[in-house]
């Protein structure tokens, strides 16, 4: 299969490059790289080191003997997306190239504004290219369970069957995010099931939780490979964050009553979510929508899985309840389905000790890097702010540069 | 109160500027005068002609003795957004500035880009100034009712409540819009709603049905004073084309079908619907949504009660049924509430034979004005296209230009 992998410099975005490239496929990798450019932006950083997307490409190359072709492209420029569509002429494009950051979202006007400015219009751009250039492209999109927000009811997969006064109707799922990031989502998917009902297009819309781990097949291969660590208060992952915590032994950081309930996925399930959906491609015209998560965790039953594998060795681990920066339910109902990609062959890792060892292990090799000062969230959901830049985080920065 | 009416002058903004001012509020008119430079680009322009706002501004001076403060903004421009309702203060804010066709937003990419950029980041940016500088303004936002697109339940106002799986919850009304320009008002239904709990702002959500009509006791106090009349293709609504149609004698042309549903009202209703918002706040951090038509017809029934009016004054109507240039159901269950603002004390004005011969008047006292070519609906769901600048239309606006 052709497939265009859409912000194949991220976190998910290279790993999934990789896993396509290994199984045979034929991958064009797309990013703007304003990704790393936002890290500058925020006085944030990988944890762990990770090589430019030439160096990526060309280690992969070495290691695999595997050509990965690769566009500079931001999917704001229609007129460049539309012919980058029009040269490949894909059998899918997987689509992570949007501002993926909640907190960052908040920080202010201008970056809310830029974030659903991104990832609407961006995506928009990429749906009218595989409209008029590659019409039988499945477009995998991702989106985020976040979507749903906290309803009182069963979380469904994208639809819900609604009776009302004796009549019926199948509908979109309705939805209540919880930012400004998270609304950029939702209106990526009611575009979506329009460009699907109206163009004939086919898509699935994939509602990912949230992501975990570091380390897939490919990017264990070599450390050029390794994909990036987030763990910082904007762009950090609860899960990560907590192991970092555990490794430099400060206590884990939990947002309030810690109540909060999500879904939560290995990014080994992650790739493998994606092939799932790229192998099985709904019908033209078909809009669908997978919800991508494998189990359901507060976060403070996180944080007692991360105190738990550490007791495992001896080691004690506190938890701190900070006040939350946000603002959402901290107890609330939440059973959501996911069912569709358990169907089509997805066999879950379940959360285990030995993966959050195997996370703090990487941390602990990297402990020099880590910037204690961006661990704390600043960013609030009524006054924005939380931009780090802190002495710290720029002197460590000055250093990287000048390397 | 002090009123910003923005998107001051458009067909509807205008009228509902005047309707306040004639009524003692303190009005701030505000518009970027997109609306005329778009008339330009497609070749289209108001049958009656408009003065200028600053002429109309200064006429209603004359007329009413009353003022009408003027700035000229784009809300896109975040930073002068801001200064501006800072600067005023406002107690309400009357949203009609965005782009509003249907057509327009599928005649290409860049168009359907430009709606969703223009509409979704101008009013994300209003968002954000309220929150920042007055954050007890009361947000009027209008919406439209083809956000809901045709359920085949009943279309409730704004909200649904579900019980799912032995649970309940009141849920946003899951929205199913049948062009990019209706996605952009089901993008900025979310932002408002979110806005309203997360950040405690206030505002009525307005899902306004077809408006017809041209006159308001305001507007008709001097030919100064007239708000725009479109029939065209790509700005036209129904009932005005239709009206045109009888005028110049030509078969009144229903698309396909013609079993179409949709709410409509009066001009009239229009200005009082806002009024009874604007008089009737909610509060703090309350999302309301309120259906603003007064009667259902189909597009069919529509055609059929002009052609009614006409055979009054013995005059025979045709009506043809032209392929539909749009994707959506030509028969279908439709019946939507509209119960908030009767209950404000909206009297209607149901469509009458009155209301049709009169606006057939105006537009044979400006039948030489007619762009004969711009009535047909060009712009297609598929396949996009449509602007005119056909011969005659462009020896008219250079002729208009030079007067």
């Amino acid at each position: 299969m052709r497939i265009v992998i859409l912000g194949a410099d991220g976190y998910l975005g290279w790993p999934t490059a990789l896993h396509f490239s290994a199984r045979g496929h034929d991958v064009v990798a797309v990013d703007s790289l304003v990704r790393r450019r936002w890290d500058e932006e925020c006085g944030t950083e990988s944890l762990v080191p990770i090589a430019s997307i030439h160096d990526r490409i060309a280690r992969w190359e070495e290691v695999s003997g595997r050509n990965i072709a690769w566009h500079q492209l931001d999917l704001r420029d229609e007129v460049s997306t539309a012919a980058l569509i029009a040269a490949v002429r894909p059998g899918a494009v997987v689509h992570f190239a949007e501002q993926r950051s909640a907190p960052y979202s908040m920080i202010s006007p201008r970056h809310g504004i830029e974030t659903q400015a991104n990832n609407l219009l961006g995506t928009l751009s990429l749906f009218y290219a595989v409209r008029d250039h590659a019409p039988d492209c499945h477009i995998i999109k991702l989106g985020t369970m976040g979507e749903y927000g906290t309803p009182n009811i069963d979380i469904e997969e994208g639809f819900l069957d609604v009776e009302h006064n004796g009549r019926r109707d199948r509908m979109l799922y309705p939805k209540r995010p919880g930012s400004v990031y998270h609304l950029s989502k939702v209106h990526d998917s009611h575009n979506l099931e329009f460009a699907c009902r109206i163009w004939g297009l086919r898509a699935t819309d994939l509602n990912q939780g949230v992501v975990y781990g570091i380390s897939t097949d490919e990017t264990a291969l070599h450390a050029d490979l390794t994909t990036r660590f987030d763990y910082d208060g904007i762009w950090g992952t609860v899960l990560n964050r907590y192991c970092v915590q555990a490794a430099i032994g400060v206590p884990l950081s939990v947002f309030g009553k810690g109540g909060q309930t999500r879904g939560f996925l290995d990014i080994r399930d992650t790739v493998r979510c994606i092939e799932l959906a790229a192998l099985n491609p709904p019908a033209a015209g078909e809009y669908r929508v997978f919800n991508q998560f494998t189990e359901q965790f507060s976060v403070l039953e996180l944080a007692e899985r991360v105190g738990h594998a550490r007791s495992v060795h001896g080691l004690e681990t506190a938890i701190d309840h900070v006040p939350n920066p946000r603002r959402e339910a901290e107890a609330h109902y939440y059973n959501a389905k996911h069912q569709h990609l358990l169907d089509l062959g997805l066999e879950p890792h379940s959360l285990s000790d030995t993966l959050i060892d195997s996370v703090i292990q990487t941390v602990e090799q990297h402990v020099g890097r880590v910037l204690r000062d961006t661990i704390e969230a600043r960013v609030d959901w009524q006054r924005g702010g939380g931009l780090y830049r802190t002495e710290e985080s720029a002197r460590h920065l000055e250093v990287a540069a000048s390397r």
